[in-house]
This record gives structure tokens, sequence and C-alpha cells, in this order.
């Protein structure tokens, strides 16, 4: 790859040296759609023996359960066990879901609208000008519910531990109407910071204005480790018991990027009370989830190890993907002054942080190159970004090789968009 | 079997043989459970092997689809149009969910509570005392759903030949807070009717005060045959098109009576506009529902035929079970006048109907027999029988064996109850 480097001693043979480069990827003719966080299909052929489980005679769980007929709500006995260890939430306060945790926490939401949460809390469609904080940048689907469901979304900045937490105590401890908070602790999308301990414990601690104030905890990277050594994610449920806020947290995960991202499973874990609120109101909804599939599931995993296991073969994949970003944007960018991104220790996203008002223009000079990003403002409430300023890299899907042209697509237009808010002349 | 008949001529024998029948019944120690209508392991063999479809190499749809990886939130092409053909509807207008049609009820129920039907409909939580339609005796999960979201449950007598639709358009038509009925069209739980062709007219063609008036039209049994040449129900959709309500009804159905009742199919279908609506509200709550499971399911069926072939395997297995509940109550009550009840061309329940005042009491003496029926009123809103005399009868997951035992004892419970409600004389 030809160096096109920031250059600050001679801006115009700068400008005529990127805006070249920029020709010239367009006319390569690229098309590369790195959007989403899906996993990529070598890390789906790891688990290809899943299509032809549990086999044709196995059908029985290890209470003799006939997997194929109706019932158990709360999911196999044996993988819950599973998920328990993964997650460190006892085994009788973690219920099987389908195939999507989004749709748990969509159910969380609705069932907290239209019933309350607990016992005794009343529907939160009772409260007026119910809200959300929505810690900047996350996930833009977290968003999305609020926003289709009418819950004021109160943004909260991310800061290198974790949320703000001087905000969130503040928001939370003064205004009963804030009900919830969005959190991703570890590897949070799309910044890729882990919670701190010490955050965990604030969370745990709080007051809250609201007494049926949830924490909705989506440890949707809970084992998705880019390293040998990964940082640990202090943990929320024991935390809340400890400071006598057991029915705070909401905790959801699933194998969506551990085994297939649309046949995966999906869980919800929490306090007992939770656990008995969420089954009472579920069961009004189904007789039971897939329980074949959780089945497909144990046979695949056997343990909590053979979980593990399979995580070291997605970080093999993925660890080179994220490096070849780093690497691409630091020849390009390095030392410019001009971007900033994160280096994750997992999960799924890069976060690149352009100058101000900058974002929109350079995913959209990359759209022309043929390389689809997640739109800038996506990571934010109603998808704006006041700042204009932070692309969400998805590098999982696609190959190295593409990886390496987009990232260099990306930090061309970076440079391009910069220089056209410095020269006021667009580049096309 | 000795017959225990009705004797209205030597009463005081009649009740003497009756209860030495049942103290006999009591001693044997029986066991049985016909409360749910559940598939018998039998049928769940049928399809026994979807447990190692589709196969290790078998993840690719006919459209190059990756069934492995998140997307395609309305389903596989291939199978909306399987059940394009065997509903009678469109593929575009047909959506693909997860293992439970129960799910996608009450999926619609709290997308219009929260979000209203259609396009400008208000959300349902802001009509004061809105309402569903209820025919009785129905299906009480449907009912379940009303109790638990606050939507209030008015109960139309259930006829022969569908709902008593003068109740159902004069109700219907002249309160805008009556935003809905449930329906089970064909082998209605627990009754077995099938709706008349001019009753699915009037139910297209009615005058409602609500614009917003959904039919759910739970087509449960849509090819769950007793005999080869069974009944057929006329199309709500087409129906509601041509007097200008395309979008009244909401039809459902799934494979859980198909092929496995935990792991099976689930699908809404409906108008164009309704089923835009859905996706709309849909998108989110799930990235998409399982395409692994459904591709598993096209591999099964092939196609319409294999799915029919497949019914008629059902029918060899349930038919005699229904035939054996009906001799046994033929044998012991026929003639009798105490009791009534149907004899279904498809579906998965017998409904027994019983002097005034001694359904509960059947069902109480029955569990005192080791038999678990329904409870008695379940298929009443609010579980509650005004009259008490209607008991649902699931004969599918038992052996014939066992059903005759049950049946017998059911019979023999009726009687004793019976005679209680004469002498005033308490069996135990």
């Amino acid at each position: 790859m030809e160096l096109i480097r920031w250059n600050s001693v001679d801006p115009v043979a700068h400008r005529k040296q990127i805006r070249e480069r920029y020709d010239e990827l367009r006319k390569a003719g690229l098309k590369i759609n790195m959007a989403r966080g899906l996993p990529s299909p070598e890390q789906l052929d790891l688990v290809d023996e899943l299509l032809a489980m549990p086999g044709r005679t196995d059908y029985l769980a290890a209470d003799r359960t006939d997997c194929r007929n109706y019932g158990n709500p709360q999911g196999l006995a044996e993988l819950r066990g599973l998920f328990s260890g993964m997650l460190g939430i006892a085994p009788n306060q973690v219920v099987i879901g389908e195939n999507s945790s989004l749709s748990l926490m969509h159910e969380c939401v609705t069932y907290a609208l239209l019933k309350g949460v607990g016992d005794s809390s009343p529907p939160w469609v009772k409260t007026a000008d119910a809200a959300f904080l929505c810690p900047v940048p996350g996930y833009d689907r977290h968003f999305a519910i609020c926003q289709e469901l009418g819950i004021r979304m109160i943004p909260v900045p991310m800061l290198d531990d974790g949320p703000d937490m001087d905000q969130v105590e503040s928001l939370a401890g003064k205004d009963p109407a804030v009900k919830g908070i969005w959190c991703v602790p570890k590897y949070s999308n799309p910044t890729g910071i882990v919670y701190a301990d010490r955050v965990v414990e604030r969370f745990a601690a709080m007051n809250t204005a609201a007494a049926d104030f949830r924490i909705f905890w989506d440890n949707a990277y809970a084992v998705h480790d880019l390293t040998e050594d990964p940082p640990q994610l202090a943990n929320i449920v024991d935390a809340c018991l400890r400071h006598g806020h057991a029915d705070r947290p909401f905790v959801f995960a699933s194998t969506s990027k551990i085994t297939f991202a649309g046949a995966g499973i999906a869980v919800f874990a929490s306090s007992e009370g939770n656990v008995a609120w969420f089954m009472k109101r579920r069961q009004y909804r189904t007789i039971g989830p897939d329980k074949v599939n959780q089945l497909r599931h144990i046979r695949l995993f056997r343990d909590e190890a053979g979980l593990r296991a399979l995580m070291a073969h997605h970080r093999a994949i993925l660890a080179p993907k994220f490096t070849k970003v780093h690497e691409v944007f630091e020849a390009l960018l390095g030392g410019s002054g001009v971007a900033k991104w994160t280096q994750p220790k997992g999960g799924y996203f890069i976060s690149l942080d352009v100058p101000d008002g900058c974002a929109r223009r350079v995913v959209e000079l990359a759209r022309q190159l043929g390389i689809t990003l997640t739109p800038a403002g996506a990571p934010f409430p109603f998808g704006q970004d006041p700042r204009d300023r932070n692309i969400r890299i998805a590098p999982t899907f696609i190959s190295v090789e593409d990886l390496a042209k987009a990232a260099e697509a990306v930090a061309v237009c970076t440079l391009v968009a910069v220089d056209e808010s410095v020269s006021k002349e667009r580049c096309l």
C-alpha cells in the first residue's frame, strides 16, 4: 500500500496526493460492506456440526425431558448450568430464551411498560416521560427500542472505564422517571471498553429515585476476548445483591456470536425475584422455547471448557482482523492528530473518532468508493451524533484482504474529509 | 369393560353400581394426565429425521442466504411459499416467526397496545376499556393474554357453525372499544367445529365501530384432519379483501402439531399492509428468526404435498384415539341424557358437556382417581364457566389403552357427579 499520510508541511501537495488516491480507489470499484457486526463465514464454519445435531435418536435431556414436545419454559437445566458458569449467576436464576437476546430485552421493556417490573410497581406507561440513560456512543438497537416505545433517552458520556458515573448517579438519583440504563459492560459497543470494578460497584450501590430502576446489562461479549489474558468484568448480580439492590440488574447474553448468529441461544439472568417476574409474564407468551436447539448446544459445548475452547478459535480468526485495521489506520492516520481509534481487547467493533463535523462526510465519501459503513450517528439516540465525529468500524465479517482495502479507504476518506473542511472545497 | 350405564329404572341399584365401580377405579391406582393438547411421542417420532437436519454441509437457502448468520426477518422465501399453499395466502403476505404462534399473537397484542395497529390508529392502551370478543368455550391461552394485559373480555356463545354472529355483529358494530375477537376457525378449541362459509363471510362483511378492529384467526389446526374428506375453511384474507376490510384479519398457524411441538415453526399472515406494520414493529425486537430451523423444515417437507402426506400419518395415529373416547362415552353415557360430547373431524380436543353445576365435581372426582383433566372452566374467560358444565378432553398424548381407562373414569365420574347432585350425597 502506498503511504498517503497526513502531511502538514506541504498542504497543497497533501491535498493533491490524497485526492489522487481517492480517485484511484473510486476507479478500483470496491464493494465491501462493513456496516454490521456479523460473524464471518469462517467463524460459522467452526460449529457446522450443529447442522446435524443432536442426531436422529437424541432428544432426551438429562432429566428425561422429551425436547421435541412442549414445556420447560425456563430451559434445560444442563444448559442453564453452562450459562451459569459463563456468567457467574446461579442456574435457577438463568432463563433460556429463543435465538435473540435483543428479543428478550424488548420483551422486558414491553412487560415493564404494560405490567411494571416486580410485584407491585406500576406499569411504566403510567409514568409520564419515562426515561432511560443512554451511554454514548452505544448500541443503536438499544436506543431504537426506546425510540419505538416512546421512552425518553438521556445521553450520558461513555468514558474509558464505563459510563460517566457522576452523571449516572445524579440523573438516576433525582428523577423517578428515570427507569433504566442500557449497558454493554464488556467490550462496549462500539468503544470496546470494559466497565471497571469501581464502576460496577457504583452501579450496584447508587441510590435511584425510581424504586423500579433496572440496569439492562447486555453482556453480549462475555467470552469474546481478542487476547489471551482478557480483562475480567465484575459480577453485577452479586454486587447488587450485596448492596441490597438484588432486583436492579437484568442480564442478557447469547450464543449469537459463539455458534450461529441466526440460530443460537439467548439468555436472561437476574435475581430470583426478577426471574419469577419474567417467567410469570412470559407464561402468557409461550409454552416454552426451542429445547431441541438447547440440546444441540449442550451436545456441541459439552461443558463450559468446551465453550471457552471454541472461543479461542474465534479469537484466532478475529484478532488478525482487528490488528489489520489498526495497522492501516496507524500507517495512514497515526500521529496526524486528525483521528483516534480504539484498540479493543474483545468484542466486535472499533470506534473511530474523526474531527468534529466530519463523520457523516467520511461515511458518504466511503459510500462513493463502494464501502458501506454503519451510518454516522448510529451509536447515538435518534442517530444524531451531536459532534458528528464518531464512526463504528465492524471488522469481523469481511476477509483480512478486504479489510485492508476498506480500512485504507476509510483512512483516505478521513483525510479527504478533513482537507475538505479546511479548504472548504469538496472532493466531489 | 363392564358396562356401568345410566340406569333410570332402578336409581338405588344404579347408585350402588356406579359407586362400586368408582371405588374399583380408585383402587386401580391410575395415573393418567390428559390435561393438555400435546402430541404423542409416536407423532414426534414421525419426524425424527429433523434431529439430524439440515446436515453438516447444508446451510444455504435457495437464494444463497447463509442460514447460519443474521438477517432475513420475514423468513426464507421457499418456506413462506410452502405456508402460502397451506393457508391460501400469498407468500409476500406470510411472515415466519420463531417456534410459537402464541408468541406471535402475544406480540401483535402488545404492539397494538403500545403502538396501535396500522399506520394511524392510536395505541390500544389509550382506549379506555378496550375489549375482545371471546367465543366460549374457547382456548384458555387466548383469554389469558387478555387477562394478563388488561383487555376486557366479552363472552359470545359458540354455535355449531362458529360464534353467534348476531351477537358478534351487534357487539363489534356498536362499541368502538371492541378491538378484536379470538377465533380458532377450523376444529375450534375445544368444540371441534369448523366455521361455516357464511360465518366467514359475515366476519369479512360486518361493520365494526372500531376502524382498527382485528380478527385473531388462530388457524392452529389448518391441516389437522381426522377424516379423509375434511371440511374446507373459507379464506378469511380473501373474503376481507373482497369486502374492503383487507386489514381486518391476523392469521396465525404453526407446525407445533405437524413437526415438533417445542421446536417447530410459527407463522403470521395477513394483508400486505398488516405485514408491513408487523415487520416494522418487529424490527426493533429481532434481527431475524432461526433460519436453520426454517431450512430444516424445508428439507423435511420438500413441498406442500410432503406436508400433507405427513398429516396423513398423524391422522392414522390420532383418529383411533378420538374413536376410542367416543366408543367408551357412548357405551357408558349414550342415551343417558346426562352428557353430550363432540365428534370432531379434526383438531386436538373433544368437548364434553355434563349437567349444569357438575363439571368441577367431575374433574375433582377424576383427580381422585389419578386422572388429570383440563380444569373445568378453563375454556372460559377467567376460568369461569357460568354453567359449570364444560370439560375439555385432550385425547392425543396418551395411548389408546390409557385413553380407554381415562374415558371410562371420566364417564363414571360423570355418572357419580350427576347422582350426587340428585341425591345430595357425596361419594367422598
